[in-house]
């Protein structure tokens, strides 16, 4: 890969005050159940469409946040986000019931990141409270970007399974306590080495991956081995072993820190093949397991890596290849 | 209006070095005729689909951004903006011909004000020179959001005419001559006051458009006359009458100042109906007519307030409403 230039930002005061997690049943029964704070026990979640269950869970995962972090709609400044849907409209509607502002953000399954990434930013001048977060369906992306399910269309094996869950996490420029902060921050840029298998993402998003990683470590001066771990948002199993060769061909060896938000979410039965994809991953990866840890200090310094793959239907249809961003932050605690 | 809290931030170093245009054919031929960098002949732009010709102008609209700022793609480090396609993917995979890093943006047709936002809230962190931008084309929106052009389906009076265009502005935390700055930003919050006619997205996006301005002048502690111009991004001219009651009724009188970029942009013989309206309108108006008036000292302090409708085919389908934000920034010489 090529080292263009510095991509780092650093970040003084992105105080994680909490991060709220809505998981979707099939979420809820893979490797992290127990572990949200709301797991719906049907995908609809008492809506008459799939679009307004996934709308509904946004809105939960505001209020839900905020009032985790003893805060009100009030302290808010900000929402910060996006989802996969057309327009964003989950995230959108959603932020209809807030006095904040709101930020839109459409990054794909890297969104999340994004979110936190734009969040810090605001912070640095002069909001002191944002709810950042991003999150999909299974059934509202399968419809918009791939086949009615009706039609029970046969996945492929190197098929990822969209994750259905929503993750928020309230950054504050201030904080009582020593919480978990937003430290550094790598922008992703697009990188797209031509593939064109919309159901390879993990092999499309891969190379943008070892870009945005060996850059943070350029533009840092630091190593794998100076995190606990290295999560990546959803590359699935089999992309991330492709990034663990690609990482190693930089000189960077990640073997021993690297997990997979999506390819960690789901057990082997539940035959989610290559693991979850989706924005959802890395939203209720982090604002659950990893801030978990952060806060009872089990982790000390983790990267997190949001991977998305920029595509549409559209520019499938018209023959185009795939083209993949990951934003990376730094999280220390 | 109930005004919830102070949502408007400062910058001290976000300077305006220029500003590039591509227009379409229809647009050039309007009130703005010869103001645009490139007008295109015809609104192809020598691809084989309406979605290249556009993803091919936000090429253009970079690459000529950044050269007219008298800087070269390496000292670009990020890209910052959205367009109105799904999954924004003109400025998506117009990126990738860059080396800088790259935020995707989704605010509808706000969306142009918005990447003015986060550009200088990424300079206030350490990068050094940002591209914001934003557009639209008629040809892939109607198709997208409405119907098949070859249909031919007749359009009601209250309609826009989405413009065909791509603005981006080249913003840098340091300069050596004195030019226009981003000063002050407000972001909107989602408003929705219940209008559920797709075709009439003026008076959805016009209560919004009150809120942000108010909000402002709160904030700020400032006055409608204390700005030579107000623009607004595309309320169209019915939209913008109803911004003047709304307004009014809280108590500010814009008159005076209020012009609006959409309802400006065509001549009345070119049939557009309330004006032109899409993420071009603001992002052209601005980087053209508006730019060029600052940087000659004839307005030394203007508004843009960026609107835009959150709504997608899908929740108009299902029967929702059409909820709106407006972004807003104070530029001054």
């Amino acid at each position: 890969m090529n080292y263009y230039k510095k991509r780092t930002l650093s970040f003084d005061n992105a105080h994680i005050i909490d991060g709220y997690t809505v998981a979707g049943p099939k979420e809820n029964d893979g490797r992290y159940k127990g572990f949200f704070d709301v797991a719906l026990e049907d995908d609809m979640f008492g809506q008459n469409t799939f679009e307004r269950a996934e709308r509904k869970m946004f809105e939960h995962a505001i209020d839900g946040a905020i009032a985790k972090a003893n805060l009100t709609n009030a302290d808010i400044d900000a929402v910060v986000g996006g989802d996969l849907l057309n327009q964003i409209v989950s995230v959108s509607y959603a932020a209809r019931k807030q006095h904040a502002g709101f930020l839109g953000l459409y990054n794909a399954c890297a969104t999340f990141v994004e979110s936190l990434i734009i969040g810090a930013n605001v912070l640095s001048n002069g909001f002191e409270n944002v709810v950042c977060m991003a999150g999909s369906h299974f059934s509202t992306a399968e419809r918009q970007y791939r086949y009615p399910l009706e039609l029970g269309v046969l996945r492929s094996p190197v098929t990822q399974w969209t994750a259905t869950g929503v993750g928020a996490t309230v950054l504050s420029s201030k904080s009582e306590e020593r919480v978990p902060r937003v430290t550094r921050a790598t922008i992703g840029r697009v990188v797209d080495y031509g593939i064109m298998d919309a159901n390879n993402m993990g092999a499309a998003m891969a190379p943008s991956a070892c870009d945005t990683l060996v850059t943070f470590f350029k533009d840092t001066d630091t190593q794998p081995s100076d995190y606990d771990v290295i999560y990546t948002g959803d590359l699935g199993k089999l992309g991330s072993d492709i990034l663990l060769d690609l990482t190693r061909q930089e000189g960077y060896d990640i073997s021993e820190q690297l997990h997979d938000c999506g390819a960690s979410l789901y057990w082997d039965e539940q035959q989610t093949y290559q693991g979850g994809s989706g924005a959802a991953c890395s939203a209720l990866v982090f604002n659950s397991v990893l801030l978990g840890r952060l806060r009872r200090g089990e982790y000390k310094r983790i990267l997190l890596a949001g991977t998305g793959a920029l595509m549409s239907p559209t520019t499938s249809f018209q023959g185009d290849t795939i083209p993949a961003i990951t934003h990376l932050v730094e999280v220390t605690i």
